[in-house]
């Protein structure tokens, strides 16, 4: 059975792995490690931040970031912000997203957020479908914009 | 002229009455007033948080959230999601919204940001058009589920 934790920094050469193998992020995750684990360091600082593993038998093959974020709209509701969801390719159609998401939704209770929220890529089709069978509606758009 | 500054304690009853001055908004705005409050020191402790409050002549019209998020995707990018941005129903088409995201772009790249993300609902066209004017991409679908 997958097993979900809190990651450590020897996991994030994996983490990356798992985010380049991907159709949208291969090109996007070229920088140097160096660099992902100053981002761990971040994270790990930040007390609403969190970076999840899921591991099967010793192995990483799944992961998630879960943002906790209070606020005053919605009734002064907590929000819950999922990020960067990945599934080891090899192992699609097994129930693991299924469990990653239930465990991201106990984490955000847990935390007392009253709502869950994630933005997907118009592109992954796939994923709307998985989303929509969880009971999330797409009610919004989501705008991005660098500032590089 | 607009001036932004963070929100203080005793701006939090005017922030709740910009977030209810809206279509949306003024079906959802009716905690009890101590929730908001409690909400606010909840953000004041939490360190990537920033309620933001805009105003002119001393009087708040307009409001934002932001929250700094480091993360390991994107090239180990930080990003910098908007979320509850507000202007005084009676001081539209003024420039006023294109000022905060303004503000808001200034204190992402100030908190290191190179992404700037926010959603808004499908409802919103006015904000849609406004949005792809300042150059974002409406490139994601935004999902919601209550946890209540």
């Amino acid at each position: 059975m997958i097993r979900f934790r809190a990651a450590r920094r020897e996991d994030v050469g994996r983490i990356v792995a798992l985010l380049a193998d991907d159709p949208l992020g291969a090109a996007r995750e070229t920088a140097d490690p160096e660099s992902y684990l100053t981002a761990f360091d971040r994270m790990a600082e930040a007390p609403g931040l969190f970076l999840i593993v899921g591991e099967i038998g010793g192995r990483v093959v799944a992961t998630y970031q879960l943002a906790i974020l209070p606020g005053l709209s919605l009734r002064a509701a907590t929000r819950a912000l999922v990020e960067a969801v990945r599934v080891d390719s090899a192992l699609r159609s097994q129930g693991i997203g299924a469990a990653l998401m239930a465990d991201a939704e106990a984490r955000a209770r847990a935390a007392g957020a009253s709502l869950i929220q994630l933005t997907t890529h118009r592109s992954r089709e796939r994923a709307h479908r998985f989303y929509e069978r969880l009971g999330f509606t797409a009610s919004h758009i989501g705008y991005k914009r660098s500032l590089d």
